[in-house]
């Protein structure tokens, strides 16, 4: 089905037909919408001039999260909003609540062209990404960041978490921990394993054996999460150093510690990777690895609006990395300092 | 214009046209759309009908808020998409960024009935409201909650603003504070108002004068915060409790107390309104007035899905309030209690 076909099933000229397309001014609202219609009935392939015609129907971009509580991701929203505003755009939030299915639904809902394009974070549980290739093949602009998939081909924008992970393990090796504890979510996250092969990567690099009952695996269950970490804190053989991968664990880390009157940094030394503004200000301070969040989204709408306008698409690079900073605070100070093996390449 | 008329002018039966509007699988896409696009054409007034098309056209609720850096506004969206979820719709989030020009823009878009229904926060720099009612004149359903306009008829949802003033002022005095600050957002929130007004009620009862130079407007303008509190707090005459009405401007003033060495509770008491899971970690802890904020957000959705149903639309009262919880900590101690007057009726 072309152009032609499709203005002869409707009796239209050609000409009215691609202007009803381009939504020109020259044309009805009633003659646009039979358009529309009979070329969606007939399964007419979206070409540039349709597509130009959602794209001035809509003007928004979509932002598919797992959650807003954590400052992570309103913050990415802003850089992001930053960006959709010289544009003229509006950007749409949707949340899928950790929840591979309710990120399944929202594509879906997506995959009609309410929206120009995608900036999209996987939930925790995404283990499966054929709803996402359903968006690319119906030629929707598709950026991810921070929770990427492995196998789909398109825009990523991301931050160091292999090498944060290192420094992070090297910070509290360096300040004499021994046994060091990892804490993170999901094994199916793509930043999840980068940070968890970093920690493994600067153990290795010091001699120190990994030991997997070491590393917690919590989840969305609050109370859960709190059992997990009182059980590890309370083992005969617990750990002297916390490394969490997400700021959430961090703080119940303290919490417990205070219910079991364990010394932060003196019993156990604490680092995270935490975006608040309260870090600071926590008793003690908290060791962070703060994510460049504002510039992810900035740079993450940037890609976009460059797919968007077809500007340069195939001259788009894959994969963007921004670089974390790592914050040193009260949480992994100690008197005493050991040597602390890094490899040349950092 | 009624539904004769408007079949009249298409030249179709009653019947059909009626049967367009509500979206019935015996008519065509394409007479839908045509009926739809003449209804739009001539005015035709939105009718329980049409709105029912509109309805199954959309599935999707809107929710529009100032910015979701901080935790309160995320809380209350996953209280509405526990809503929404039972539903089966869709939640559309929507950042003014505390402009009020992002949310005329929004409302406008929101006009054409792309949403099934709104719940809205205020902007920070909302001063004029005809942008809203011009949603509500479209007839569609609309709930504010916390920062509400105060001359729409339209459901609201808030919490106690003016007795948490009271009680928060009320603790300070009884730790013995004798020059309390009032730190605030934007004088045209109504829950600014709100909360000044217990202040100034609870200074009253207890026969303190209000000094309206202890009363400091903020903004969103971080830096200049900053000087306002560390200006404020340089005073030869400075103050010696601070009640913050946001939970930012109290972590402004921990950290200009931090950087000028003044000693909290001792030298100076602050107590906020805040949602942080992080206040009971704080160096000293925070006294907090926390609002049910997971709730605002169900009782928000429960009364939109209402309104959306059409049920009992006529016996929704228009304001319900929801009790906040004053959690006291270590930033608002002292050694030696004051007697404090409250009045009988709190």
């Amino acid at each position: 089905m072309n152009l032609k076909q499709l203005a002869k099933e409707l009796n239209l000229s050609f000409s009215t037909v691609s202007k009803a397309l381009r939504d020109s001014h020259e044309i009805s609202i009633r003659t646009k919408n039979i358009v529309l219609a009979k070329a969606k009935e007939l399964n007419y392939q979206v070409n540039p001039l349709a597509s130009s015609f959602r794209k001035q129907k809509s003007n928004t971009i979509a932002v598919v999260i797992p959650e807003v509580v954590n400052g992570f991701f309103g913050r990415v929203i802003n850089g992001i909003e930053s960006i959709a505003q010289e544009k003229g755009y509006h950007v749409l939030i949707y949340l899928t609540h950790e929840k591979m299915q309710k990120e399944v639904a929202i594509s879906k809902l997506l995959q009609n062209g309410r929206v120009d394009g995608i900036i999209i974070s996987l939930s925790e549980q995404t283990s499966d990404t054929k709803h996402l290739e359903v968006l690319k093949e119906n030629d929707i602009p598709l950026v991810f960041f921070d929770r990427i998939p492995d196998h789909i081909n398109a825009p990523k924008v991301t931050t160091d978490d292999y090498n944060c992970g290192i420094k992070a393990t090297q910070l509290l090796i360096e300040n004499g921990c021994k046994k060091i504890a990892f804490l993170t979510i999901s094994p199916k996250l793509s930043i999840s394993n980068k940070r968890m092969n970093g920690y493994a990567e600067a153990l290795k690099m010091n001699q120190m054996k990994m030991d997997n009952s070491l590393i917690v695996y919590c989840s969305t269950d609050d109370a859960r999460n709190n059992e997990l970490v009182r059980n590890l804190l309370k083992r005969k053989n617990r750990p002297d150093g916390i490394f969490a991968s997400v700021e959430k664990l961090a703080i119940t880390a303290y919490e417990i510690c205070g219910q079991l009157k364990l010394k932060i940094p003196d019993d156990i030394k604490i680092i995270t990777f935490s975006n608040s503004y309260m870090a600071g200000l926590l008793n003690p301070t908290l060791t962070t690895i703060t994510q460049p969040a504002y510039d992810i989204g900035r740079e993450a709408a940037a890609i976009l609006f460059k797919l968007i306008e077809k500007r340069g698409n195939h001259f788009l690079k894959e994969n963007t990395e921004l670089n974390s900073t790592l914050v040193e605070r009260n949480s992994t100070k100690s008197k005493r300092k050991r040597k602390v093996i890094k490899s040349s390449d950092l």
